[in-house]
Order: structure tokens, then sequence, then C-alpha cells
């Protein structure tokens, strides 16, 4: 199935009603500290926390009057699932989540705030994919999956969008990769948009199937990535995403996750945003200094802010805080 | 010497062009608890974390070109410190701080970092405005003071003019109270933009002075309040501030501590800002249900995000967050 930035425009048309246009946030310290003037995407000040929400809106605002009747159904234990479960509310839609027995409470809880069903599966025994499909079949659900579909990544891509309309043109924009959702869609805006923009995908070191698959030029799995980056705890791109990542991304970098919590943290001190790790990947590399970004104008997409306070507290040790 | 809303539009036509036009965030979750419909004016995402550089920088860049090339003095160890050093790096007048020899180390290497001289003196023997005066007279310096003056305080009320220029007109509008100059200043704008818009000052349980003044019809002064609220630990309003709070400000609520901590890390989980304690006053003022905000369009000044992070760590406990 095609998708073009028409779908992008498309999919914005539906989502802006109900999404929040989140602000493009600046900071002094950023830019004299990379030499680039830095535009930061705050998607974590979305609705439900995270980009996902404009993905999840768009596929369940197009589903038919017997589609939406009966029901979706999602598997996520992130942030996947309060989008399904958030656009399901907006919209009137029955959505069903399934969720791993150990998911964080605080995610169980969110997700039943929003008026989902929550279906709980053991994680070592049992296939989550399976578990939704069979309840799809009897059921009559619609499966809304995370990523690989056209009008998922088309609402992701509304977040660079934005972003290009406020800022005029860039040089770079660095998008966080998990499944390749968002960074699919933001490169089909930004090509587009700002067609000499280059586009970089930047994913945990753990989880670098995405660059391993950008060059070896097929889709390549890994087992599941061992990281704190949990939104890109993923094992493969999918076959659209991949295609569409092949036609319009220039790069792919990582960041280890001592990287991300030390700049995690100091998005938090220095530009008061609450940011998850997933959401750090794209403005770790750059404050690594992973690309050359003087005199540059660069886009970074902060994808999310979904974390849990008493982790964050627990992993603030002394010793990861960059005073300077 | 007067202060009217025309002092707070020229303040803005000085501070618009270097100061971030800090965005005004919307909670469907706040919405939902509230019962009203409620805009948040981040200016913990101001340029140094809070809105005391719309005042400061408002302040030098009316010095005379004599005043410039001398310099200027303020005492403080906390936000105003950074807003005087920010703005005179900007402006290009160099400024000395008087801070306690014990202020955090974060807050003297930020106020460095900024460019300032930095001067220390011994708080349980010296008194600083003494010091500050001091330097002032041997060096020909221009003090510049934390709240009590009209240009400081016509440019906070900058934030509020940005607000209801954005939202249009409030029922209602929540300002933390410390020595009252972006109470004042905001309800200048308010007065003007707004005319029927209450405007409620909030201040820490402990540091009720604001309170006790508005009540009896002169300044009260109250021992050194101990708060977590360290920008409203002041012992009195200032003679301008009160004046103004006596002509514009239409009532007072405080917040205990453990109140504040609870929305402080409500605020962080769920609207994902980093805000602190100081900048939580309003918010939480509306949060606990102290005033009656049904159907109403509600302001609520989020005045800065400067918290060291090592100290929340600590004290976020599990039994402080309200998980529901």
């Amino acid at each position: 199935m095609e998708v073009s930035y028409e779908d992008v425009a498309a999919a914005h048309a539906r989502v802006r009603a109900v999404a929040h246009r989140t602000p493009v946030l600046r900071s002094a310290t950023v830019d004299a500290l990379t030499g680039a003037s830095v535009f930061f995407k705050a998607e974590n000040l979305q609705r439900m926390g995270a980009f996902k929400f404009r993905g999840a809106y768009n596929a369940l605002s197009q589903l038919t009057s017997a589609q939406r009747k009966k029901g979706v159904v999602a598997f996520s234990s992130g942030n996947h699932a309060q989008a399904v479960a958030l656009s399901g509310r907006l919209l009137g839609i029955p959505a069903t989540i399934v969720m791993p027995t150990d998911a964080p409470q605080v995610k169980l809880v969110a997700t039943r705030g929003y008026g989902a069903e929550v279906v709980s599966y053991d994680a070592s025994n049992e296939d989550r994919q399976k578990i939704a499909e069979k309840l799809a079949a009897e059921r009559g659900l619609t499966v809304i999956p995370p990523f690989n579909h056209p009008h998922i990544l088309a609402g992701q891509g509304t977040a660079a969008k934005e972003l290009i309309e406020e800022t005029g043109p860039l040089d770079i924009l660095l998008v966080p990769c998990g499944g390749g959702g968002l960074l699919s869609g933001c490169a089909l805006a930004a090509r587009h948009l700002s067609p000499d923009c280059r586009v970089i995908g930047v994913e945990p070191a753990e989880g670098d199937d995405g660059l391993r698959s950008f060059r070896s030029g097929r889709i390549e799995s890994i087992p599941l990535p061992k990281t704190i980056a949990d939104g890109a705890r993923t094992t493969a791109l999918g076959t659209l995403t991949f295609a569409l990542i092949r036609a319009n991304v220039d790069d792919f970098l990582t960041v280890t996750d001592a990287e991300l919590l030390r700049w995690m943290f100091f998005l938090w001190e220095r530009m008061k945003i609450v940011v998850e790790p997933t959401g750090t990947l794209a403005a770790a590399a750059l404050l690594e200094n992973k690309l050359d970004a003087k005199g540059k104008r660069v886009g970074v997409v902060l994808s999310g802010g979904n974390v849990d306070l008493a982790w964050a507290a627990r992993v603030m040790a002394p010793g990861l805080l960059r005073k300077d």
C-alpha cells in the first residue's frame, strides 16, 4: 500500500482538532553546546504523553461505522495502548488492549482510565499477537497495529509537519526509531516540506535493527533488545515502515543507555520538561556530538514523556547527572 | 510611583524579542478533576527557568548608558540572581550577585555561567541588602531589587498579558505570591485585558504574610518562613506591590508543603513538565479544590521550574505521589 505526503496532510486534517499542537521549544544552552539552532518538537506534551495519539486517532477515525460498532483491539504495554484507548473513548469506539500480566500498574490504570478493556496474558509463554488475533476473530474486532500500517504512520508524520510548518526548512531532522512508524511518517513530511533536510533515525545501541536493516538493504531481526528505551524495544522494522525508511531516510545513529540517562535528566533539569528514555533518543544523539550540526538548523523530535517517577528517582544517582 | 497597564505593555515591547513566548498548556485530566477549563502559563519554560527574566530584562534595558557601563548588583540566592545575570549578559551590562556562602552549588554555577560576578556572604551574621548597598556605593552600581520596583513588576505582568491575549477573557487567574512582583504585575494585566476576572494570589501556608496584609489593610511582616517554596520565602510585601495588590487583587489562598509536593509531582507525571515548589502554588490551590472553579475559565501561572533533581529524587517517596 502506497503512502505519501498527501496521507500525512489528510491525517493532519483529522487529528488537529483533537490533538495538542505541541510547542516547539528552544534552549540557548543547547544551541551553545551544539553550535546549532535546535528546535525541539515536544511530543511529550501531547495528549496521553506521546506522539502515538496522532497515529491511533488517525487510524480509528477512518473505520467504517460497522467496524466502529464492533470495536478495536491492540497489543501493547506502552504508549500505543493508551493512544488506542484514548482515541476509542473520544470516538465512541470500544477498545480492548492486550497487555502482559507484569505490565506496570500505572500503565494498566491509565489504560483502564481511558475506558479500555484490558486483557492480560503471560508474556513468558503466550504470544500477544495471537491473542489479539483470536479476540479479533471471535468478536469481530479490528486490530490496530502499533506501527506497520499506513494510517498509523501517516498520523505520526503530522508531528514533523507541524514542526517544519512552524520553523521553516531544516538542515537535519532527528527522529527516534522503534518500529519505524514515527520515523517513516516524519520522513514523508520532511521530504515534502523541506526537501534538502537530512532525516536521521536514532535507535538505542542495543536495539539497532533499523540501522542494520538500513545498511544491509533488507529487514534484519534482532532478539528482544535490553534497553531502558522501552518504546524502542522492537525486534524488526515493518515491511511498510522499512520501505519508506529506505526511500526517505538518510542515516541512522545509536545511543547507549548511559548516554540516554545523562541527557534525559539534562532535559528535565535545563529545559524543565519530563521526557522518557525513548523520547530522549534523538536529543542524546545530537548532544553527544554524534553528527556534525555546527551552524545547522536542526529539528529534534522528543517523542514521549511517560516515565515512572519512582523509577526515575531510583536511577537519578548523582554520578549520572552532568552538572556543567 | 504610579504603575499602570501601559507600563506592562511597554515592558512587553522590550521583552518579547528576547524572552520565550511560553506555551499555554492544557490538560484534559486537570479539566476533568476540576470541572473547569484550565489554561497553564508555563513560565517554567521561560529562559533561565522562571518568569523572573521578564522583570529583570525590563529593568536593565531601561538603564542609562552611564548606568549600564558601571553595572548592576542584586542580592538573591534564587531565580532573581540568574535573571539579572542573564539579562546583564544579553545587554552587555556587568552584573554582581550577592549570594549566601551556603547557596546551592548548582545556582552558583548557573549564575557564574551567565557571566556574573558572585560575592558571597555569611547569611548567619551579615545582611545581604547592606552588602549590596555598600557595593553599589563603592562601585557606582545600580541595585536591581527582586520585586518592589515598577520596572520589575511591569515586566512580570507580561506573563499574564501573553496568557490572556492567547486565551481570551478568564473568570479566574491564580498567581503565586512571594514579594508580590509577579502577582501585582499580572493583576495589572488582568484588570485591563479581562476586567471581570477574579485575581487570586497563592502563598505557602507558612508564608502567608500577603494574605494577612490583604486582610488587615497594612503590610504585615512575618519571620523568615520555613517552606519548600523557596521563591516565596519572603517576610513582607513591598510598599509598591502591596498598593497594587490592594487595588487589583480579589483574594488570597494558601497551600501546605505536603499539598505542594503532591501536585508538583502530579504536574511532572501527568503534564510532563518540571515545575518547582513555588511554581506549583497556584496549581495546587486549584487542584486541592480551595476555590469554586466549576464551569469557569481559569488561568494558572506556573512560575518556575528550577529544582534540584537530587533533592526531588530524595523527596519523591511513593506515599507522596497520588496515583489516581
